[in-house]
């Protein structure tokens, strides 16, 4: 089989190596990876199983390349692809496009893979327990900014580590946005805090959520009180859709039954529109991968695969609350990373 | 006209805010924001000139919206659809594919952007003071990694702006990589330092490099003296192609004619092969847009646009230089912000 990937997250997964300007050309198992000048010297030292080629054009090389082997059919995946890119590509070559070509190959991992994501799993706990323990002794007062660089500062250790995205810190009413971006908002006695985060270690993600009241015994675990009684109710709601879905979940189940159980929880809370996105996702060299586990996926969910499980209800000017976890899907059902 | 933007910094352009789930389509002047639930509320409180609507999926919403308003042609820009998500649109629909159509809009700034860009790079500047002064007083045994995390302490006030990219921070050898990544690599008396950053702040991204050698009165002034005469060399060489490159510019010259004066200087001094990358890029709402300044472009470098020069010259193994400001084209030539 011959194949061209594009983006950085397939072409790492091919070479151990990416960056912004590359190609990973398979041809049955001859590999090519192009790149530009800039980046020559980091390739050399770090692909691996291939062929490190310079070009200022890296489609162009990568059509040399095919004339010279004589290739008359490539697979690319159209998700990497922009229309534009696409264009250039040599038409007398026979371009068939398959979507999530190189994408859904990772979405089953490895033992090594699963034991490189325990580790990221491991050191982002970590910092959500350190973090924990600043905000209980210096949080009061501080804005949501001035968390959040905290968090990162601890998240990282000061730069080592890469984050898988970059971090939520949310506070009371801002808790409410499900993607929210830091404010001036300031922590005060009994505010919710929604802090969603990860580190990107060896090249794989983590990712966690936690929701969390501000008081003298502050701390990232499951059990939280709450001042507002509403705050407490679908708090306890989603911890229990969070608790039942990756009880329920087992290799072979569609990924659209996991989101269900998840989803009618809440829904029969009275909650529905207020859960608006979906239950979870896969993680691995990127945050976001296969597995889509939404109310619409059919994928059938598979031992060795990693995805996110994170249900939320958000109140529009009250406050938010996202419970998230990640699980690898073991023959006996999911377990917590 | 009627079209549909789909990349973050377009959508931003057109209605003052973005997310990662959004579209922008304006019909003859109606415009609307198309996002998901997880974005509704910022959506509202941030986009101007536009209706916000919400929907799980964006592109069938946009086709609902072209169906009921009996629209028969829409313009997109190849450059922001992948393969993939084009094959969504409605192709009942005459789709023209119009390469730039919305990012070459962005390259000629207005007064009030260019206002905007000047605050960026001033506080990007400022930074580069602070930080050189950080580096002078305990730059001493400090890695590339220390050093970077506390360049973005600096950059981002403790995380009250945002950064343009992620810094490159390169020390000695490491720096001969145009995009080198962190290492572990330490600062010792006499090091080489190559230190490339900007801010993001109201949208608008600062762009800087400076290449410095660590000495008791270090500073990210032009003035360098080194201790290895090779380096010295090809700083001067850099320098000058700096200088000359934003001295010469003018209005109506071609990006490339601008890239080969730089070019020519440093061919001159035998180090073509080690110039590897163009001499600049436009920068705005995107830390690289529109112009494209290299060796091929033919665009026509206008008034009102902004750009940087910067020239470099990489010796694997050893080091590199790469020297960067930005500027603004003016009716009398280029200047420096």
């Amino acid at each position: 089989m011959v194949y061209l990937a594009k983006s950085e997250a397939s072409i790492f997964y091919e070479a151990s190596y990416s960056n912004d300007n590359s190609l990973f050309l398979s041809i049955n198992g001859d590999n090519f990876f192009i790149t530009d000048g800039r980046y020559i010297e980091e390739s050399i030292k770090n692909t691996k199983n291939c062929e490190v080629v310079e070009s200022r054009d890296v489609v162009k090389k990568a059509k040399e390349i095919l004339r010279s082997k004589k290739v008359k059919k490539i697979f690319i995946d159209p998700l990497e692809w922009s229309i534009d890119e696409f264009d250039k590509l040599d038409h007398l070559i026979r371009i068939e496009k398959r979507k999530g070509l190189l994408s859904k190959k990772r979405a089953v991992k490895t033992l090594e893979e699963i034991a490189k994501i325990k580790k990221a799993v491991e050191i982002g706990k970590s910092a959500f327990d350190k973090f924990a323990v600043f905000i209980r002794e210096n949080g009061f007062g501080m804005s949501e900014k001035e968390l959040n660089w905290k968090a990162k500062e601890i998240l990282s250790s000061l730069g080592e580590n890469e984050l898988s995205f970059e971090p939520i810190t949310a506070i009371d009413a801002n808790s409410s946005l499900p993607h929210a971006r830091v404010t001036d908002t300031k922590l005060k006695k009994e505010s919710v805090l929604l802090f969603d985060a990860g580190v990107k270690v060896n090249g794989f993600c983590s990712d966690m959520t936690r929701t969390a009241c501000f008081d003298d015994n502050f701390h990232f675990g499951y059990e939280q009180k709450f001042k507002s009684k509403q705050m407490q109710r679908i708090y306890d709601i989603v911890l229990k859709a969070h608790d039942d879905a990756i009880f329920t979940a087992k290799p072979g189940m569609k990924a659209k039954e996991l989101d269900k159980i998840a989803r009618d929880i809440i829904e029969r809370a009275g909650y529905a529109k207020e859960f608006v996105h979906s239950l979870g996702h896969g993680v691995g060299i990127e945050i976001h991968e296969y597995p889509t586990v939404s109310a619409k996926s059919e994928t059938i969910l598979e031992e060795g695969m990693v995805f996110t499980v994170e249900p939320g209800i958000y109140l529009p000017g009250i406050g938010g609350v996202r419970i998230e976890d990640m699980v690898v899907m073991k023959s006996g059902g999911a377990e917590l990373l």
